[in-house]
């Protein structure tokens, strides 16, 4: 594997990514990717508005703690069968340290996908054709954060494509509260049901999931700033070499965020390519370097403005954010998250509306699921999954991985290398 | 595996899934899911509209064929050691048939991810944890079309939990052009780059790939209905069980598309659950059957609704259509592709509106990426990957894999079973 990375453990985030390097075959170097990741955030308003459970608006990390609340994994069944593990310690609440036994595991992933192939067809006086392929291996380090009903696998994934992958699986058991119908239509009849009917007096009520990624990249150092590269339809201007049948096409326009308020973006409005790149460090044909962030499911609030639970979970106004570093600036909903007011936190910092071009930045990253439950949730959730990629964009000079090893071949039954 | 399918192969769309049916453990039956479902077409238009590339606007399905440009699987590269493999034949130019062996692969993925799982914490007088945790193990049949330079790798593949994902990974040669630049820079100023200067004298065209699916998705029988969940804020009213301090939450207001014009979607505007519906089979507590389309990367066409390649590619223009059944409407594109003026296809055979409620209807799905070239992709693309999810929804009474057979545990080696 061509990644190195440190694995901590820390009682609010739980696993930390730090430290994150991948080597150059061209260098012959390891190169940063990534100074810090981790989830910063989990805010799960549910949407009954009702006397008894209005409140139900939880932020799983600043309330209960990822870390406390990561459990042992289950062996051969969270992880493969290879995989490796790791403990944890904390302080618990009496001083007395905590021992969390196979709180992350790490292990090669063989998903049967493939890193890279080809196959050549057109080679003049050549009858056969000539195919090239690599499997993909990569390594996963994961983590599950049980908090009450729900279960969060939460695993960072290294390609050696240079890509990190993020990945979210919700399952467990589906909250539900009990209500006076016998059928669907009444349920669906009634103003205060706020959720589906699944099962004779049940109603699974609706919510959403909202994870706030930290991302402290550092592509070759710290000093990077954050590009939009905007898709820009254009009529073609018949001119020149353009004097062509075609009447239109779209090029790439650069724009390099200034500031904080000209990197907050909500997705889905317009095709840009969101790119952290290192002003200072260029590829030989002259492209900086960069890593560039490649969304998965995203969502919006529907929650009003001014409503508690939004003020308190403002980080979730925007998908993406980013700002300076600042060692005190780690969590979205702000440092002390119970029956806060939103005074502190993301949405607060950013009015201060500072510069981050060429500094060290930090990226945060909003992804989600808004949630309907269905019958099938009901009661053990089958895993329902998202997550992001970050990807080297103009970081290696050419395909990283043309060099990659590719794993031996093994038996039909996995049970030894195949003889050549 | 709790799944039954046809596959089979045709010389235009390659890889055929049909009468996909799903064993129900309550009722004791397979039940049907997908009458059918291929890939319909793929349009790649390059976004260089000068005198050499402007013309560069493939459908690679209608003008190449995706089964005649299927290729060979390279085994252990392509499909992990454990897959099984299908030939094919077609009539090739002369009529003499041509034998594709390995076309297909068929495995069992074992990724490493999680089923469903719990811990569960809270129990009185209970000190440890009790976790129950499966992983998940589902089945993939894949194709790989190279069409040219590019090598497209398209998964299905089927859950215990009644899941059906597909799966296209980009991968292969990247399309270049020679150019007289020997910068970045320079290629930045000009007016007729078209692409990342990205080697040498080296441009990449900036281009889309847009996949067009063709699910003929029949929930416990033919006849069904395309149904729209919207997802709407609301205000609280503050009067009986409401008078909390809540302001807002979201509700479901569900809306059936009558005809073929209620059922074009351009994804990415508002918050709204897509189901296939059947409208006269429901659970005991009263919801239709259904199967839920969860998208994952969809783009929208930027080329002007007046230019020839998009009259040509105007099924791009929504990413979701649904048609009622037509034996003869099966090619997204139209029927006959080569050198066509956008005279057939999807968005003409929609304008007649015809009626969708509980009829035996075809949803088609675009899904996309626009490209925009870097050096990693040059001169082999590292796979990229995109699909979507259909998704049972309210079609079983309860979580299907609370019944699956977990797989045995395996040695560490993965050479044979863990002895309890």
């Amino acid at each position: 594997m061509n990644w190195e990375f440190h694995v901590s453990f820390d009682a609010r985030p739980g696993l930390v990514i730090s430290m994150a390097r991948i080597y150059d075959p061209d260098q012959k170097a390891f190169r940063s990717v990534m100074y810090r990741g981790h989830i910063s955030e989990l805010f799960v308003p549910y949407q009954d508005p009702t006397e008894d459970y209005y409140y139900k608006t939880f932020f799983d990390s600043g309330e209960f703690g990822f870390g406390v609340s990561a459990v042992s994994l289950v062996p051969n069944g969270d992880c493969p069968s290879h995989a490796v593990y790791m403990d944890a310690f904390y302080a618990g609440p009496d001083g007395t340290p905590v021992h969390v036994p196979n709180v992350f595991c790490i292990f090669e992933r063989h998903a049967g996908e493939v890193m890279w192939r080809h196959t050549e067809l057109a080679i003049p006086h050549v009858t056969v054709s000539i195919a090239e392929s690599r499997p993909e291996v990569s390594l996963v380090v994961r983590m599950i954060v049980t908090v009450g009903n729900y279960d969060h696998v939460i695993d960072w994934e290294f390609k050696p494509s240079g890509s990190i992958k993020t990945q979210v699986g919700l399952t467990g058991i589906l909250e539900v509260k009990a209500a006076n119908y016998t059928h669907a239509d009444q349920a669906a009849a009634s103003e205060e049901a706020h959720g589906t009917y699944l099962a004779e007096h049940t109603i699974g009520l609706y919510h959403d999931h909202f994870l706030t990624y930290y991302l402290d990249i550092d592509v070759d150092g710290a000093t990077n700033s954050f590009v939009k590269k905007n898709l820009v339809p254009r009529r073609n201007t018949n001119t020149g070499h353009h004097r062509t049948p075609r009447k239109s096409y779209w090029t790439v326009v650069t724009e390099t965020a200034r500031t904080e308020s000209e990197a907050k973006i909500r997705l889905g409005v317009g095709p840009t390519e969101l790119v952290i790149e290192n002003p200072n460090k260029k590829t030989k044909p002259g492209n900086p370097h960069g890593y560039r962030l490649i969304p998965g499911p995203v969502i919006h609030p529907l929650l009003a403005p001014d409503d508690g639970p939004q003020i308190r979970g403002s980080f979730t106004n925007y998908n993406i954010w980013v700002t300076p570093y600042n060692k005190t600036e780690r969590y979205a909903g702000g440092k002390y998250v119970d029956q806060s007011q939103g005074e502190d936190g993301l949405a607060v910092w950013t009015r201060r509306n500072r510069k981050i071009e060429n500094e060290d930045i930090v990226m945060w990253h909003v992804i989600g699921f808004h949630h309907v439950p269905c019958q099938e949730d009901f009661p053990m959730m089958p895993t329902l999954s998202g997550g992001f990629e970050l990807r080297p964009t103009n970081f290696f000079e050419r395909s990283a991985v043309l060099k990659a090893v590719p794993p031996p071949p093994m038996k039909a039954d996995g049970c030894g290398v195949v003889e050549p």
